[in-house]
């Protein structure tokens, strides 16, 4: 950590923040500058919580040097996390997982045939929401457990693991009895609670980045679910909120790559959350996997037009099917 | 609800639309423009999900003209609510309320001190946290239980309702007990389960806008609460995530004059949270209350320096006795 | 300047970190920490540029403390500068300046009418721009050289010195004749050769902040004036650009406060272009005088719904009267 | 266009709103709906400025379904537009154009060793600024007209067309002189009397995004220049701000997609600016291809580590040489 001073700190506010670091077991090391004082802090083990100094007087600001993560983190952790599920194995050096599905499960004759579909073009691995986050409380909600079974069966049929959104800690028990991956919406990225008890059930996680989280904040919540022993978390970045409102979200791929750099963890991007547009999504699918995602995720409905919602993201059959047949193309380029 | 075509949207694929519109039970109206057709939709009751027409071949845009939420706004109920709480009354018309007290609570000693200080500088309600939500899980969570029974007694001993915040579904009971007010924080506006549980309890809710949350989704969550049968809620702006960040987020002050046009709740100003600096909470208080915020939530502290948890952004005694008495002053200028 | 090494970082990384940093002439202290090695910087006369040392192997991060700004810091000047233009003062410890006047002059009749009706309530300068920076090219660009003269005549014709906005450099000499204050716009606030230009002039400035513009950059554009050796800087904070969309833009005016800290310059509050809703002018620009700023620039039209820009967020004569009325009340509690 | 009243609007305000549409020689059509009347607007050529309107009593919010932009529309120019400068070939259905280079040009030599290091690899067009934009004016502000004389002769050495940045009108005769594409950077975007001119020279021109300009906005300022006749305009993406700091700004590449949709003008991504970081550019160029650009333009400097300018984000002799090895194996994959 290092404490920047005012240019115009007197001497006495700069000795009160050195013993207010010493105070806190450190060790504090001025640095005389030409315009201001700094003074490094040092002996600390990982993140140092700067609340009792940021604004004591003649403190400019405080910087940390450690980061709030650690057993997230390349630094401490090289080799890359091999995330396994139902079978199927996401991360660093393997040929990318394809996940899809429809947004919503609708019944159990749509989840089957989009089931069906996704398989006879390649999918790895059934994506179907039981339990909707929705804007609103007047539109649809979801089936709830009902959902859940048509999703596990359909799964089955087709021999598939199956992901789904868990919303409550209430809902966990029975979404890991119908599901191998557990998913965390955006919306309940920093829903501590829910993470905690995610990472104690020891199932495997895809954990959406929120709407608006730093890549420190998105592997700050990771790390929740780590600290509670579980390791098998699947990033998955879904586009962030930003000014531009010709597309859902703006999908940041170079986090692909940084996260890559950062975290032994496998990260996977959400084209179609990303992007809310169908003619963006096999584009932006191809352009995620150059980019280094460990895995796509994406919205497919038999019937998009007829969707219960997201319908505008969603790809048909034949769209799907086409988007695989040019996957399969790329994935030569790639190596695998 | 308006649709509008692609300038070369052909005859054939504004049939289709029509009839996809007339499928789902609404009347469609075609208004032909110079450059493009556009679309009406007529006779729907309310927000209408356009999943199923938003990406029809040849359709642009789809326009809504209603909003996701109807409960909690003027158009329906033209006359503002005033909540009641422990006794405290929030919203126009009346003089507004100063919520104060820690970020989190730390000792009994510490709450109770915290108490007696802002009660004598004239605050209504106390505020503390028990369970916190923290970016990283290797920083202080909160005291729990054990702190809401503090929390409690404090207020008691000094006679202020007291208001905390709960993060899940599991601590409703407990919170419900101690507290007059549950707050739900801005990470979990979209916490959607939790909002309908806090909705069926009845109990007054404080609801913060989330860090990147349109004032239509902040309303759209209230609704959700509505939407139970509890009208009791409260408002809060507390800072948007933007680019900017010498302050810790950008204080929306804008919002509290727009939100009292829009809907009937009150909605008060966090200018801790907001700004995240000391030295700005006195004067972005004074400037919240002048846009027509119904009250003012501060953090405050015995001792910043030596807090567990935001103590930047707290006053101590002397600065929140010094902003109390200036907002004596103010409150004689805006005529309470 | 502090350099933040990689966990990793080899000792002969480190060196060569600490090399690179000499052969600048400047020196290298190293702080080693239980996670990884930072350098800190010495020796420095200001900003130091980084570029040779940030992607140099091993280096994880590279933190200022210096700012690439100085003429305009409270640190190298305590005292703060009053800005006069035509005869008025704008700054610390004086009333409030109100810059009133239409988007866009229209016409010789338009424009004295304005100025009529804004002296009458009370306006100290008078404020119209003849060069219009519009989105696209499509609409109405401004009357030029023909409107600075109806300016010019307006503001002497009711004893009021004129502020009006140059976009080009070609531009200046007609501007600098006929305006007692040059304004450079949002969208210009990085055009750098402009502001250098501006600065030789000598000439009283408005610069308004761009709108994505962080503090730093803002007063960084400043700091290109005052480097050629003007002085007479008056900044405006006019809303920036986030994902909210409810209002124009979003009003910062925590700014405004933390300008006054960190700058000596004088700082106004733009709450028409801000808000872009009539009806959140009047109760933003109290808030704004609230909140620190040393004046306000507000759209006046007599017929705003006849404008032919911006009529949207323009008060007319009775809303601007009825504003300059409460100011009054206002300026006696803050004490003018 | 369309105009939505409130839920409580008048029969008398929805008339007057009437009357003001037909004032401007356009026809109202009402559409009454469950909860509010919308007004249509017909009869209009092209965007209608809605600044009469907006504010009008009763008026809740206007909808524009015409943009301000026509002549860079795919709408109105179905064909895509090929960019021809210097003898190179920009557009779709070509193979992806590569333009390279340093930064800011520093000296003879360096702009030479420059230009022949990235012909060697393979670049089509030679980068290089004479005239550099910099946050604050105490860093190299580039060498100007000398820096144009050593890029045009590095170009014609190596037999490539030079593109560099002109800010100021002022020096666009010497840049037309020495260079084959005119440059606009982010910060002059909106620069509108810069574009104007630039559309009067009949150059081939290079304009970037603005650093927070909505895709409309980037339209409409392609749109000045071809509104003086100069079709010859190729867009870059180069990254947005976003809260993230990750990454110097956000690149994005759904962009480049959309672009291909809305408008006929060539697009190309500079990923260097965008990431700011050199280990992202070579994996973000390939993504930005896979997503359709029609061209890349990165920055590379013989030894970055002694770059006077954003060395951070350069790639070296031998990290360009590995990029464009790698992208030979991409254009064969995608079709070229």
């Amino acid at each position: 950590m290092l404490i920047v001073m005012h240019h115009g700190a007197t001497a006495a506010q700069i000795l009160a923040v050195e013993e207010a670091v010493e105070a806190m077991g450190l060790r504090a090391e001025p640095i005389p500058g030409s315009e201001r004082t700094a003074i490094g802090v040092l002996g600390n083990q990982g993140y140092v919580d700067d609340t009792t100094i940021r604004e004591l007087p003649g403190v400019r600001e405080v910087i940390h040097v450690s980061k709030p993560y650690k057993l997230v983190s390349r630094d401490f952790h090289p080799a890359p996390t091999v995330v396994e599920a139902g079978g199927v194995l996401v991360g660093e050096g393997l040929p990318p997982v394809i996940m899809a599905g429809p947004c919503s499960i609708e019944s159990e004759a749509q989840m089957l045939a989009s089931a069906r579909l996704v398989k006879a073009a390649g999918a790895h691995i059934l994506r179907g929401g039981a339990f909707k986050p929705r804007t609103g409380p007047h539109t649809f909600q979801g089936l709830g457990v009902e959902g859940l079974k048509y999703l596990r069966s359909a799964g089955d049929e087709t021999g598939m693991p199956v992901v789904t959104e868990v919303m409550r800690i209430g809902q966990l028990e029975d979404v890991c009895r119908y599901a191998d991956i557990l998913q965390i919406g955006a919306r309940n990225m920093q829903n501590f609670d829910l993470l905690k008890e995610v990472g104690k059930t020891g199932h495997p996680v895809l954990l959406k980045r929120g709407m608006s989280a730093t890549i420190e904040e998105f592997l700050s919540a990771a790390e929740y679910i780590l600290a509670e022993g579980n390791e098998r978390v699947i990033l998955c970045e879904r586009g962030i909120r930003t000014f531009e409102r010709a597309t859902r979200n703006t999908l940041d791929l170079s986090v692909a790559t940084l996260i890559r750099e950062l975290s032994h963890l496998p990260i996977i991007v959400d084209p179609s959350h990303a992007t809310g547009k169908r003619s963006l999504v096999p584009v932006m699918s191809k352009a995620a996997l150059v980019a280094g995602a460990h895995g796509l995720m994406i919205e497919v409905h038999p019937e998009p037009e007829k969707a219960l919602c997201d319908g505008a993201q969603s790809l048909n059959g034949e769209g799907f099917t086409g988007l695989m047949n040019d996957l399969r193309g790329l994935m030569k380029y790639l190596g695998y």
